[in-house]
């Protein structure tokens, strides 16, 4: 079995360490492991029959909640199948200009969905964006995420806001930003009624634990919405994501349980990595960490997958990290203490 | 609320008929009225816990159990989310030709996912297929389905053969071919190896009851469905979506009542509606008929919906129909008396 190019494939872990995909601690995919919702487990078993009948092709109810929840027009909104796939609606676009800015390194399907679409693309490392980022050409766009995949690092709005002034076209992608609660981030949403040129990317994946069942949606100006409907078929979130994502908004129990895990578990488990010689965490604002090592890390990866079936994410599908950084998931506290008590021990061997 | 341009929006049709969603007979939408198989109910609720893991990016096992249903290598055959999202990329590639045929009527996301593109469409009307789909140009591909909707009409092999020598590339949309029991059916599947020019496209919403889960699946060459995959994300497939495919596939029960029960009810509606002065159905091979009226649809379908809470699928979206065609469902033979006995009691008022 191939390497993944994405993280988070589990047959091949499992593979590797000799279990079934069950048995494997997978630090590897940044999901809450508060697990799925149980507002989410009810809204599907409440509703199975209704998979025999068709999508709203408008999706009216499923926005409304969207709008009410984000303090939106329906009209702003546009749900996906996952936003994996209203990226590649936004790259299309992208690709209209005559260069977008990658800010690196970055999420690889990132330069998948340019690139099917043959946009001309002009890398720009994270640590000098926005400094560095004066587009030399008119018709220039950007793509962002915020907080950074795989850093961690959160931009403040005040360092992207005048971004929109500059480029034609403004790509957030803000995967990460609901763990952040409401008096930290960094959302642009409020500002996407004031700029046509900004279109906001999220997930409902990582914060709800639901990466299977493929949830997403898109902010931006209703016309460029409307043309994205007519680029892709009428019924492209299944009936259950629909229900599920409006039962889980309305979980406040579950969201303030996960903004009170993360900050201590995110300290607990950068103060275990800082402690092991060869490693250096850099600080995140989101779920996950990136580490810096000394030694390889896909072999780390390898020796954790084979003595303690423990998964971590190698940085090989970001060509600026390579092989001395590895990337891990903020789990809960158990699973974290795990994690760092292994590497330590393999670490102390070499 | 405004007339859907899909069939199956059961939303605006209850709010014409004064009643929940639920109330409403659907002859609109052409499913199984056998419903959800038990084997997919049991999937989805011994798998909930999977949602909290990505789907395998290269869908190894659902290609596998897909490959041996078809007796195809996996490599020929690519999951995508409903047949709807595989339309999309075969239109893609159907506009790289000079011209692409469309035999119309054609389901309206024919024109939709062309114009996606750009594609440059010649119509061809259903009567005239193939007889007069001589390519003019050089580069010209055409898209069918067979059976074809909305008429029913069934294309044997032998017709639809001479076209992968005539035409550059062949997208034959197969969405009913299952309610077709073996020694009946007209599938190409068995010619896709031969013919890198060919396209397949199938579903399972129609006869597995689950257009609300969204698993449709491309059968082509690998280097074709290769570059669609450069073209999506890597998750398009809901987790599931493919595991009651995996069941369904297996459900062998389930498989053989809808073939029985099929030809039986068709015909009991067929020569029903005959009997109404009227209306004319065309014979058609599929689990739907379309019948050409006297009197306007339209008119027979609000009458329907706000009298006896049926609806029927309008022909409006068909522009070579209009308003002298309706289109039902074959349902369970005590609905589909409903259906004739409501329409014999209005039209015998006029």
């Amino acid at each position: 079995m191939s390497r993944p190019k994405h993280g988070g494939n589990l047959a091949w872990a499992a593979a590797i360490a000799g279990c079934p995909v069950s048995a494997i601690l997978d630090f590897s995919a940044s999901i809450n492991p508060l697990g799925l919702p149980q507002s989410a487990i009810a809204a599907i078993n409440n509703n199975l029959e209704r998979l025999t009948a068709y999508p709203d092709p408008n999706y009216a109810r499923l926005r409304s909640v969207l709008g009410d929840y984000h303090n939106l027009s329906p009209d702003y909104i546009l749900p996906g199948n996952g936003s994996a796939e209203l990226l590649t609606w936004a790259a299309r676009e992208l690709a209209q200009q005559e260069v977008t800015y990658l800010v690196t390194p970055a999420f690889g399907d990132y330069q998948r969905a340019l690139s099917a679409f043959n946009a001309n693309i002009s890398v720009c490392h994270w640590l000098e964006f926005p400094r560095n980022t004066q587009p030399k050409l008119n018709r220039a766009g950007i793509i962002i995420n915020n907080p950074h995949n795989p850093t961690g690092n959160l931009w403040t709005r005040e360092e992207i806001l005048p971004y929109l002034e500059r480029f034609e076209l403004v790509v957030v992608d803000e995967a990460f930003m609901d763990f952040l609660p409401s008096d930290r981030e960094q959302s642009l949403i409020a500002w996407v009624k004031d700029f046509p040129n900004l279109i906001i990317l999220r997930s409902l994946t990582k914060f709800y634990s639901l990466p299977g069942l493929r949830i997403g949606y898109a902010i931006a100006h209703p016309h460029r919405l409307q043309r994205w409907q007519q680029w892709r078929d009428p019924w492209s979130v299944n009936i259950l994501a629909a229900l599920v994502t409006e039962a889980v908004l309305q979980d406040y129990e579950f969201q303030q349980r996960t903004w009170e895990w993360l900050p201590t578990a995110r300290s607990q488990l950068f103060e275990g990595l800082s402690k092991i010689p060869q490693l250096q965490p850099l600080a995140g604002a989101a779920n996950f960490l990136l580490v810096k090592s000394e030694i390889s890390c896909t072999q780390l990866q390898q020796t954790l997958l084979k003595q303690d079936k423990i998964l971590i994410r190698d940085c090989l599908s970001f060509p600026e990290l390579g092989d001395r950084y590895f990337r891990v998931a903020v789990r809960l506290a158990e699973d974290n203490q795990i994690l760092v008590s292994a590497i330590a021990r393999i670490l102390q061997k070499d």
